[in-house]
């Protein structure tokens, strides 16, 4: 699949104010923008840490899949999403490992990119997300 | 703490052959080294990801810290390590905010560089690891 890169690293939080408060002003980390996802049912920010980013991910309901997640789990680190250069190729070699797939086709998440979730059973217990941005070149 | 990075992403597994099969061979991620490191009864593998590193934690005891997390949670996500330029001012800024630290003063880890693990409870249930690397630039 061609070039990979760490796009970002989500972090389910049950109160995003709060959440805030220690990475922007006691971390010292850049706010870059806040975003409600209502087909994910999340309210997404989204921090600078350099060659990264950490989104924090709040769920608009508890019946949401970070909602259900906190509930079971409590807050903390939710996923990793790599970008990569060829997401239909990537998905096809890793269905021919046996790799067990979320989602065996993409769908388009924010910004038009290409995304598909691998299954935490094949990764080392890691939701792994994959993603290419829209548009042939990154 | 001057500009931070983030320097990488650290997985508890429980087989490291198993998860590095899926890393390097179906993901396609290159492997850097294999190290063991006693002190935080570990067998660590770093993993190249363009931006930043993944590190595979497989426990050298079921004692030990990262024995200790899988037993309780699975395998997963285990801490972030963010790079800092000044650890110590850093530590002495986030007590000040009434940061919980588990390590009020800089340990050292790998590489010689000063470490600190800021507690769950302060970051939104992410379990934050501060790193200098020994030297003054990087």
């Amino acid at each position: 699949m061609g070039n990979k890169r760490v796009d970002h690293i989500a972090v389910a939080v049950a109160d995003l104010e709060k959440a805030l408060q220690f990475y922007t002003e006691q971390l010292g980390v850049e706010l870059l923008e806040i975003e409600t996802v209502e087909e994910q049912g999340v309210k997404v920010a989204k921090l600078n840490v350099g060659n990264t980013h950490i989104e924090l991910l709040e769920p608009l309901s508890e019946d949401s899949p970070v909602g259900r997640f906190i509930a079971k789990k409590g807050e903390g680190l939710h996923h990793i999403c790599l970008g990569v250069e060829d997401i239909e190729s990537g998905i096809e070699n890793l269905k021919g490992c046996g790799v067990r797939l979320i989602d065996e086709t993409p769908k388009i998440g924010a910004g038009g990119a290409k995304i598909a979730f691998v299954h935490p059973k094949s990764t080392g217990g890691v939701l792994l997300e994959l993603s290419q941005p829209s548009g042939d070149h990154h």
